[in-house]
This record gives C-alpha cells, structure tokens and sequence, in this order.
C-alpha cells in the first residue's frame, strides 16, 4: 500500500480502533473473520465435489451477497482457469435477463444453486419456480435432486423445505452476513465446483487476517481512521482498478461499502460513504474529468496488477499519419494499462485529491483471497471508528413491507 | 415524468434558462442537436449497407464515447433484435479482455469499426495494431479493406490514414462531442448494421427536441433548476433503472453527466454533480440501505418501463414451507420489477429524498432515442444553469502528458 496522503495519527488512536476490532474478531459476534479457520466448510465442499463431476453448467440463482462475491472472483480469475465448466447467475427478475441467463441451458449437464441467506428472498424465490415451472422438475423422482443444492442459513425456510425433500443443503454461519459471506459455501462451493483453488483462496484471507490480528496493520487502521474522519468532506470513496477484470469486484466492494457503512449511528444521525468503482483505463474516458476538475468531495484509491503472466505486446509497427502514437510500441499492454494507473494517480493527485495505491501481485487465489479480506477488514474499521454496526441493513425492510401490501391489497 | 419534491420556480427563472438554451440550440457551437436532421448520414448509412451485408460480426473499437452509446442502445433493444449478426467491444487495453473479445472471431465475417473522434486514442489505435497484426492484414490487398471502416472527425490523422489506403470512412460533426455522437455516425453505423431502425431512433429524439424548443418543456427546465440549484446539498444524482437492460444506459449516463457537469466555472470554483448508476431490483440489494439511512447527499431518479411485450408469468406454485412468497405468484415478472420500483421509490421518499420517476412505454426505437435525448438534453440545461462548459474536458489532458512522458523518458 502506497499513501499519498498524510496518516499522521497518535498510537493512542490507533492502538483504540485496534483494541476495539480485536474484541469484535474475539467475540462471537461476527462471524466472517473465522470462515478462514474452519476446514470444515473445505472439508464439506471437497467431500461433495465427486458427485458433481457430471456437472457443465452452474446457475447461480441468488442476489446481492449471494452472488457478486462469486461473480468477483471468478471473473479475476477467469483467465487461470482450464476447466471446461461454466457459470451463469440468475439475479434479475427481468424477464428479458431470464430468459437471456437460460438460453442454451442443457438441463442433464447443469447444476442450480439457490443461495439465500434469509431464505426467502422473493426473487430468488420466483426464478426457482420459474426454473421448476421450465424444466418440469418433480422431486419425488429421484432424478431430479442433483440438480439442485441450497445454501441458506440452518432452519430457514428454504432449509425445511430442502430437508423435506431431501436436497442437499450447505450452511452459512448464522454470524456471517451476505455481503461478508463470500468466503463460506455461498463463495466457496461454486468456485470449488468451477475448479478453483479455495484452500489457497482461504489462505490468501488468512495471511492478511493473522498478520493483522498478531502484529497489528497500522497502515490499515490508519487508513481507516482517515476515511471516518474525513467522511464528512470526502464522502464519496471511489475505488478505480485498472484492469477490466475488475468489474464485478467493483460492484462486490459497492455493496460492501454502501451497504455496511450507510446507516443511522447512535446520536440518530445519518452516516455513510458512497462507494463509486471505476475501470481503468476506460473510465478516464467518463469519470476522470469529474476527479480531476469536480468538488473536492472524493478519496481515490487504485488499484494495480503486477501479473505479467499472460500478457501481449503492442506491436512494432508505425501507422502513417499515426505516428504519434507510436511511443508505446513494443511494450506489453499491461505495462501501458499500469503506466496509464500511474499517470492518472499522479495526475488526480496534482488535482488535490487523496490517493492511495494497492499493488496486488498477480490474479492468483491467494492474492485474490488477500484483497478480499482487506477490503472487509476496512470496512469492519471503518464502521467501528465512525460508531456504527457494519452488519445490519434496517433501512431495506420499509421497501419490503411496502411492496408485500402493494400485492395483498 | 413525475416528481416528488417542489418544483416551484418563477416563470422568469425558467423563462431565462429556456431563452439561454434556445440561443446555443441555434448556435452553430454544439451540434448534437442538429444530428436530429441530418438525413444525410442516415441516408449515407443507409446507402452504404448493402456493402455489409456478409457482416455476421461488428467489432467496435473505440472507448468512453465512441462505445458507451451503442452498447447502451443494443442492450435497450436487444430483446426486439431478430437478425443473426453480433457485436463485441474491443474498449479495454487489459490483455485478458482483449483476448476475450476476439477469441473465436471469424476474420472473413467481421467487420471491424475503428472510432475516435481525435484521430489518436491511445487505446484504440494500439488494439488497432494489434488486430493488423493478428489477422495478418495488409492493406495493399484489396480483399481486407471492407473490413476495416473508420469513424472519426474529417482530417483527423486516423481520417488522413483511411484516406491514403481508401479504407470507408464516416465522420464526425466537428462541433458534436464524443459523449454527445450516439446519434451520429458513431452509434447510427454499428446500430443499422445490426439491424435496428435507426430513422425511428432519430425520430424518437426528434419528437423531445421539436417539443422542446417549440412549446418549452417546463418540467425538463425545473428538474434542471432543481438539480443545480442543489448541487451543493445533493451532489450526487443516482439513476435507479428497474431492468437489467440498463446497465450500459447507465454506463452512458455516468460518463455524459460527470464529464460535463464536472468543471472549474468561470469564478475559478470546483463545481461538479457525481453520477451513480444503478439497477434494480438487483441493487435494492447493494446501495438501498445507503440510500435510506445514509447522509441526504443524492437525489434519485427512477426509470420504469412499462412493456409486458415479452413477459413471462411466477408460476402459480406453492413451495412447501415458502407460502410468505406465494403473494407474486400468477403476476408477470415486469408486474413484480415494477412494484418493486414502486415500493422502493416510495420508502426512499419516505426517508426524505428528492425523488423523480421517468416511465418509459416500451423498448422500441422511438422510446430509447427520446430517452438518450432527455438525458442530453437536461445535461445541456444543468450546464448552462451551472454556468459551466458542458462539451469540453480539459481535465483529462495533464494525465494524457505524463503517460507521454513515462514512455519517452
């Protein structure tokens, strides 16, 4: 991690935060932190994996946590992976999205997961009747039950009627939330099936987690504190990956972000930190105006693969009349996406604005486990230094109740 | 259009910031207003398609400008699009998506579209090399050059290279910038290859702006009033579409409104509107609770589309344990998408944001040109209220010098 910005705190106030999320990680309270620990889960997965050989095609039937974290890594390690497996998510209930998500699907080769925390998430609902409706699936012929497992917390409703039916069902630990849930089977067993590494993936989050928790992080506390005490004159946190790779994460850390830190703190005033993502380099052609030339009302952080694995070269060749573009031939186009990161960061920090730069090695599960847990760590110290609780969401229940009465009406 | 905050303004006020419109409408300064009637691309377009019509591939090279338009318009349409030709966006530099995108192209059936409205993007011209390199092309045979067509400004460097090979070219109006030339050549080109009408596109936009300028639209003058006169309080404008089909419709809109709207104003102040783009129901499941309980920093705009053309009905099934989600069944998917919208919309009120609604009739030509207007339109009005340049960018140049710079040194 690069600053380019002043993390001038006292070690008291450090030493404060760092006190305060270490009895949070000690408590039984929240649960994410010790995914990481249980070889169970793994354990669940693998044991389960022979009998899903058969499978070519997953649909992810789930929204909002149940889904962008398996979206999110899957796409940064898309390029690694040589299975001949492939994953759809089922999120929408537009009906143009489900009939696009279920063209082509191959009933006999395909695997559906209907992941709900809750277990009663009225979308996720509806599509599974839809998808049961499609392909005329009874459950009292046994044939039909691989074809489906559930992730769902234990007891939900989606769980009985699973246990009634004797469909397999993987759990998520009551003290994990959706949005922090990607490392359990909802990340975990999709990615598993698909061919990933999720050991190393665990161990890439452990890595982070047991250096932090044993030898402290400062930077990050830092960080932390800075983001909070700033949350009133730069509200809004834009993370700007320069790979496009890092679409779904974006939304992944929108969510996150949104989602944990907006809420109502315990003087009854409203708090919160808008999380924008950008690509780069595309969005320095939408966006980089804005940064460069708007309010000072933003932090900017970057984010930069070193991963030169797969990488391909800008031809040697001139164009006639083109020449002027010609200063990068030769080099790779990773070098070009990184040197224009470095150049936008300079450039956005010439504008005043405070930048800093995550350098992630390459597009491996265990540096892809890392950024994931760094990004939920901040969040847990972001929420405990601005004294509001990053895991609940009451602000999404009048929505709900709202739209139940516009149907029972 | 509705609205759900005051939009009380003296007749003078809207009377000024209509007269002011009205005089750079009549302007020859910008000219995406006159694209409108220009039949003349439309008839060289239409003129030039029966030499394309082997196309079974488009691939649209091109960023920010150049591709956001056309992506935005395909996906809004995508469900009507009977013929058998495909597009990709080859936008990014990042290896791995370049890969991506022309993985299984079939050279003798694509058609390759090179946009830039300066002649010499980098990304752009460096992914054109590329492509030369990869499918061998040597522009002193004959049988490559309707591959390759160019979109760019009249005596662009990329115009004067199209030139001296007799590559096709299409221009660009020097006085229409790039985020404001969907409606020329640049989205009117890849959109009738792929089949669309492109005349009902421009007549959808037609019918606003002739509308407009004929009889005012008070409503559309008042929202922009609204919008700048707030700026300070809600500097963030979140565009909540309920379909999926809008996900790049958002894309667009973030470049179009933080591009032109973020600026220094003639006093030497910052000023700028932050554009987020979200989908629902999708991301009642990400940025919600932000929206309910974080600080009133946003106003919300939400789109509906009222089209049960191609819907698909819940299925009339109870699930054993899951009754509570029996209350959508035997309503359409668009019915329960709508609700949603409705009921979300009304607990965002509720918690004391501005909020407007834009229906939409249906996914046609006509409706999709009026909307792509709209936006443009009430950019153009916000700017001017703003007393900022809503058509340049000079923030993006510093960056544009220091990447020079890091190669050259």
């Amino acid at each position: 991690m690069n600053f380019f910005y002043d993390l001038d705190y006292e070690e008291g106030e450090v030493n404060a935060l760092f006190k305060k999320i270490k009895s949070e990680y000690e408590s039984e309270k929240v649960g994410y932190y010790h995914l990481l620990d249980s070889d169970i889960s793994v354990a669940e997965i693998n044991s389960y994996l022979p009998q899903a050989k058969w499978v070519r095609t997953i649909v992810v039937m789930g929204i909002g946590g149940s889904s962008l974290g398996t979206k999110a890594i899957h796409e940064l390690l898309y390029s690694s992976n040589i299975s001949n497996k492939s994953i759809r998510f089922l999120e929408s209930v537009g009906p143009n999205a489900i009939k696009q998500v279920l063209t082509g699907i191959d009933f006999d080769e395909t695997i559906f997961l209907i992941i709900s925390k809750s277990g009663s998430t009225i979308e996720t609902i509806s599509n599974f009747k839809y998808v049961l409706e499609k392909f005329n699936v009874d459950f009292s012929k046994l044939k039909f039950n691989k074809h489906f497992v559930f992730i769902t917390d234990k007891d939900s409703k989606l769980d009985k009627f699973a246990k009634s039916r004797e469909l397999k069902t993987f759990y998520i630990p009551k003290n994990v939330g959706g949005r922090f849930s990607v490392l359990s089977s909802v990340g975990l067993l999709p990615l598993a099936i698909l061919g990933y590494d999720i050991k190393e993936l665990l161990n890439g989050a452990k890595l982070l987690r047991d250096r932090f928790f044993s030898f402290g992080y400062d930077n990050l506390i830092k960080k932390a504190l800075y983001i909070s005490e700033n949350s009133k004159n730069n509200p809004i946190n834009v993370l700007f990956s320069y790979s496009s790779s890092f679409k779904n994460f974006n939304e992944w850390y929108v969510q996150l972000w949104g989602e944990s830190l907006g809420k109502i703190d315990i003087d009854n005033k409203r708090v919160g930190l808008t999380p924008i993502g950008l690509v780069g380099s595309i969005d320095q052609h939408s966006f980089l105006q804005l940064l460069t030339q708007g309010p000072h009302d933003k932090s900017v952080t970057f984010i930069k693969v070193n991963d030169f694995q797969n990488d391909i070269k800008i031809p040697e060749q001139s164009i006639e009349f083109l020449e002027d573009c010609d200063y990068v031939n030769g080099y790779s186009f990773n070098h070009l996406i990184n040197a224009q990161c470095d150049a936008t960061m300079q450039s956005v920090i010439k504008s005043g604005i405070s930048v800093d730069l995550i350098e992630v090695d390459d597009f491996s599960e265990k540096s892809v486990g890392f950024l994931i847990f760094y990004y939920e760590l901040l969040t847990s110290l972001t929420a405990l230094a601005l004294d509001i609780d990053a895991y609940n969401q009451p602000g999404v229940e009048s929505g709900k109740i709202i739209l139940k009465k516009k149907f029972r009406d």
